[in-house]
């Protein structure tokens, strides 16, 4: 599994950091889920080796122009491209109006299945392709949501050698094992599924949340999560300017991530005002709360290990 | 006045070709039209001199997404940037819908007044700030239209060493000499405005077309224009194909500029299918109807002098 930002600045694009967008690929790449879609989106992909075709899910945070603007031209060159796979898009109530309006106007029609999810409540969204994904409102000026992305359980290896030093021969009763239900034999000897098995490993989580000020919605997403994208708009010296729009400083945004237990916390929809320089004075006041800290930087993977542990890497 | 490329391509954006948009600076770079807005049309805007509170009028040829997807987006940071100026945008019929939707679902609020002019009936336009434009509908698969731009001409110049001659005194005499008036002296004589001042110089035209075929609204926009931006979005083997999705080859760009005497073409909306190196062929190709052609890239700009003259210069 692995994160790659496409946008990581706040309001409008700078040379620095385009507007938001971050890509979850999966299912060893086999599948991209897209969070949020600034304008410019498309085009910092084609630095990338993500290709429009391999996206099946977007999940829109809010409808401001800085994390939707660049939906249409995406959907469009996604069609241009030949992709015929269907594509689902989630988000606020008002997206489909949006979408609607602005193909009927721009006379813009798709040769793949187009399916438009409104969120009507918070709660499990979906669950496909081996992941539940669960959404929460959070504290915009608006109405905007945070994504828990959370890996099905692996069911535990079976433990082939053991079975076969009892002479058990493969086939059907392997199965049974492994799906978890006791075997009798022949001779009445039980089989107990659990010896034979080891244990699941629970599925990985991964929390990407929308614009909001600090709130018990953020935590609950983030909860014992593998890694955490929460904004960080400010240094905390401006915290009541950035709470005012909806916001949040990098202290407050370490603050969610230490009480909800999140493991790795990214920062990311920071203002144009903080230089790569200043990255290390945002990193610095998060880490006041929680101890591991990065800030996203535009084109920056993330990768997640099967055990959840995340180390930044090179796109693949 | 200078022509700043924005996006040179066609359809949708490629690494070396951004999706349409043109920047026209007037006045002494007082002010700039954009002409289309594709999507990203502000993220290289961040790459030239161009500030979207110069931007005083905005033409849009059609609603394709192309040369539309990054309107949303300039005029919200237009107003996140603090401009007070006002902003007329010129367009085709549902504009204003494609506006007011985006701006009402994203809860987009600008700081400006921005007046938008869809577009009722070919023919004058408006006169603003020095220049006549005129609108004609070209042929393309949508409603789409092409702009001539006419600058105002300019009075001759007063043939004051000769007035002083005579010694005739500086003041209202002057002033109605200049506005064409004939004078009466107190003597008698007769002073014939047209011997006091100089011819009036002809006011130099730009003609920027959106997406069409070859079409007489074409050439009538272009007729003794200095200069003339026609789409080529491939080369003359491709003619047939093109022209099916109202689009023209490089050789009918070039056979609209020689039959509306254009003293210079430039090729814009570009296939991606075409590489640097192909540039080359596109220009050969409308060569054989035309003296005067290049190809415009991303970024390029086109200054024209004081008679229309136009040379390729650093953008300022």
């Amino acid at each position: 599994m692995e994160l790659q930002f496409l946008g990581t600045g706040a309001g409008m694009p700078s040379k620095a950091r385009n507007v938001s967008s971050v890509a979850l690929k999966i299912n060893d790449h086999a599948s991209v889920w897209l969070f949020d879609c600034g304008e410019g989106t498309q085009h910092q992909m084609l630095h990338t080796p993500i290709k429009p075709g391999k996206i099946t899910k977007i999940m829109i945070t809010h409808l401001h122009g800085d994390h939707l603007f660049g939906l249409p031209g995406l959907l469009g060159s996604r069609s241009f491209l030949g992709t015929g796979a269907p594509l689902h898009i989630y988000g606020p109530i008002g997206l489909k109006q949006y979408i609607d309006t602005v193909f009927t106007l721009s006379e813009t029609h798709v040769t793949y299945p187009l399916i438009v999810h409104e969120i009507q409540e918070e709660g499990l969204l979906f669950t496909d392709e081996g992941f539940s994904v669960e959404v929460r409102q959070l504290d915009h000026v608006i109405p905007c949501y945070g994504y828990r992305i959370q890996e099905h359980d692996r069911p535990g290896r079976l433990k082939v050698e053991k079975l076969r030093a009892l002479n058990i021969p493969a086939g059907p009763l392997f199965r049974q094992l492994k799906e978890g239900q006791d075997v009798w034999l022949e001779d009445g000897t039980c089989l107990k599924s659990q010896d034979f098995v080891e244990a699941a490993t629970r599925g990985r989580i991964v929390t990407i949340l929308g614009d909001t000020r600090p709130c018990a919605a953020a935590i609950a997403l983030a909860q014992d999560a593998d890694v955490l994208l929460h904004e960080a708009t400010s240094l905390h010296e401006r915290v009541e300017h950035v709470n005012a729009y909806g916001h949040s400083s990098a202290q407050q945004a370490g603050s969610v991530a230490a009480e909800a237990k999140a493991r790795f916390l990214i920062l990311q929809h920071v203002s144009a005002r903080y230089s790569e320089q200043d990255e290390a004075l945002l990193i610095a006041e998060a880490k006041t709360q929680t101890n591991h800290v990065a800030v996203a930087r535009d084109f920056a993977c993330y990768r997640l290990d099967a055990s959840g542990t995340v180390r930044e890497a090179a796109g693949t």
